[in-house]
This record gives structure tokens, C-alpha cells and sequence, in this order.
């Protein structure tokens, strides 16, 4: 969870500033390339109060975004367990958080990814390289399918929250969710370890 | 193709108000309870100008709509072929109406759903009655299944036309269409043939 760190909020209107500077600096350069130092200097403040109110380069763009829950928290859940599982617990996963009370926001994201090209672009690099990357590496398959494989992953997982979620298309959207880890999870475990065409 | 039949536009406003009236009629009923007779009723006409300017209710459908194409050309394409190579036909048939000229509209029409709970709640209905229900009854599967493998596949599709063309996640976006034939394909062809847990 990214919201409640138990550290008073501090002044509301300097939050908000390096929030701004955060959206438009993340945008302009995308997460890899933005760093505090200039997200601070956009904000006009210094460096050392951006990680005092945020913490790490990660929270404060999972704050900016309004992000449900912390990816980096559900990564090793994914991990844990035998390879030929992950798939499954991928979709068990994903299924928790949107199933959960963060559901609304990640469906208040997803709408704005498909509305907004800047939300859009900033999600999927992040998704891209900071979730669905960190648990590909961790399953030993060739570095150079990762995009590829990443990608597909992405394209079940979020046809399937925008079907069971926003669409709300039956019987998916009423689905007990081992239902779907059962039909959906082999195509995730396909796409990150099963074989790949040339 | 919806659009151009040859037959001269009738009265502008005539035309507008029967489409204003299908698209109310449509959102209240449904596809399948909204009538020629009750969309002319609302519109203050002759159901036979209705047939008359729109054809059939596919027709009148798919023009308040915008749909891009008459999916019921696409469902032969589709059956065309062996029954295990209809997941593929399916990818290479979705994936070739995007890439064509009519792929703005369709994206069009994918923004507007995920906006509007009206819109996603007719494409829902059409889409998998009409479309990938038809593909199903072709392929010799067990009926009461017929809901679930339609609805899996249309997590898929639409998270494929999501990431490769509004979110635009590479590699997924620029990929040879036969790449994702050969990555996805499989993916349709189980949730189309494939077991289900019981």
C-alpha cells in the first residue's frame, strides 16, 4: 500500500507541488530516466525532501499515480512456489488485488490508461519494467524473449480486468476466482516460460 | 462495412432520429429484446422505413454503433479451415480488421466502452452473442460451455487490441502480425476447444 506510512503528511501544498512536478517529469522523461533530483528541481525544493516525504523513486511514482497497491509487495507471492505455478499464482494475484477494496482504484487507472496516453505510457513502462520483468527474471527464461513475453502476459491480464471489471462481461465477471486462475493461468504460464516461435 | 450501400441517405434528420432512437431502444431492451417495431416506435416512423434505410437489425446495429465491419463477413473467415487452426484464423482475422484502414474506428469504439457503461454494455451483448457465440456453435462444443469460451476469448482480444493499439506496449505494438498469429493463436484455440475444469 502506498498511501498510510505513518509519517505525518507534512505541508500539504509542498506534497502536492512535487506530486505535479512527478507526473510531468515522469511523462516528459519516462520512469527510468526521471530522477528525484530533477523531480525536486521542478518542484523548486531540495532533493532530500522529496525521499523524506516519499521514500524511494518507486513510492513516489506509485503515489503520483494513484497506484492501488505496491507491485514490488506482490512480486515474491508470484515467486513463491514451483515454477509451473507461477502462471496460477500470477492470476490468484491479480485477482486478490482487484478483488480487494484497491479494486476501484486500479479500475480508476486502467479507465484513465485508456483515456489518457500520458497515464497510458507511464503505466506500461512501469508494469513493463519494474512487475512483469522482476518476476521474468526469477524463472530463468533467454533474456531477449522477456519483452515479448512480458507483453503477452500484459495482454491477458488486462483484457482480462477490463472484461471482468469494467465491461463486466459474463460469466468472467461473476467467475469465482479459482475458475479463472484454472482456465487463465495456463495461457500467463505459456507466455512466461512455454515456448516461444523463432 | 456498415456505411456506403449504394441506396441515396434518405431525410438526414429522419436518419439521425431512428439511429438517436435504436441506440436508446438498444441500451434499454438489450440486442436481443429491442425491436425493429418498438426503435420505430420511438423514432415516430414506419417500421418499413426502418428495413428501409438500415436493412436488417445487424445493420441497424452495427451503423448506430460504428462498427468498423460487419463481424458476421468475419465469422467465415474464422470457420474456414480445420477446427484446430481456428484459434489462429481468429488472431489473424481480429488482428487484420485493426491493422486496416477501419482499425481507427474499432479503436473508437473500444475508448468509447471502456467510458461508457452504455456502450460497453451493447458491445458486450453483440460481441459474444453474435459474434464469437456463432464462431462456437460452428465448433462442436459443448453448449452450456459456450458462454465461458466466449467470454475467455474476448479477455484476450481485447486486452490484445488494448496493449497493441491504445497502450501501445512494445513489442506487442509493433509485432508482425504473425508473431502474435503464433503466440496467441494457442491461447484462443484452448479457451475455444480446450478443456475447462469442470
Amino acid at each position: 500500500m502506498t498511501r498510510r506510512t505513518g509519517r505525518r503528511p507534512g505541508n500539504p501544498d509542498t506534497r502536492e507541488a512535487i506530486l505535479d512536478a512527478a507526473r510531468t517529469t515522469f511523462a516528459d522523461r519516462g520512469f527510468d530516466s526521471a530522477s528525484i533530483r530533477a523531480i525536486a528541481g521542478a518542484a523548486g525544493v531540495d532533493p532530500a525532501l522529496v525521499h523524506h516525504y516519499f521514500g524511494s523513486k518507486d513510492q513516489l511514482f506509485l503515489t503520483a499515480m494513484n497506484f492501488p497497491v505496491d507491485p514490488a509487495q506482490l512480486v515474491p507471492t508470484v515467486l513463491a512456489g514451483d515454477r509451473d505455478g507461477a502462471g496460477e499464482r500470477l492470476v490468484r494475484t491479480f485477482l486478490g488485488v482487484w478483488d480487494s477494496p484497491a479494486g476501484s482504484a486500479a479500475q480508476a487507472l486502467l479507465r484513465s490508461a485508456v483515456s489518457n496516453e500520458w497515464t497510458a505510457r507511464l503505466l506500461r513502462e512501469f508494469v513493463t519494467t519494474q512487475v512483469l520483468r522482476r518476476v521474468l527474471e526469477q524463472l530463468d527464461v533467454d533474456p531477449a524473449q522477456l519483452p515479448l513475453r512480458g507483453s503477452l502476459v500484459a495482454t491477458q491480464m488486462i483484457g482480462l480486468a477490463m472484461m471482468r471489471y469494467v465491461v463486466r462481461l459474463e460469466p468472467v465477471a461473476s467467475a469465482a476466482p479459482e475458475t479463472l486462475v484454472a482456465t487463465v493461468g495456463p495461457t500467463i504460464q505459456r507466455y512466461l516460460t512455454g515456448p516461444l516461435p523463432a
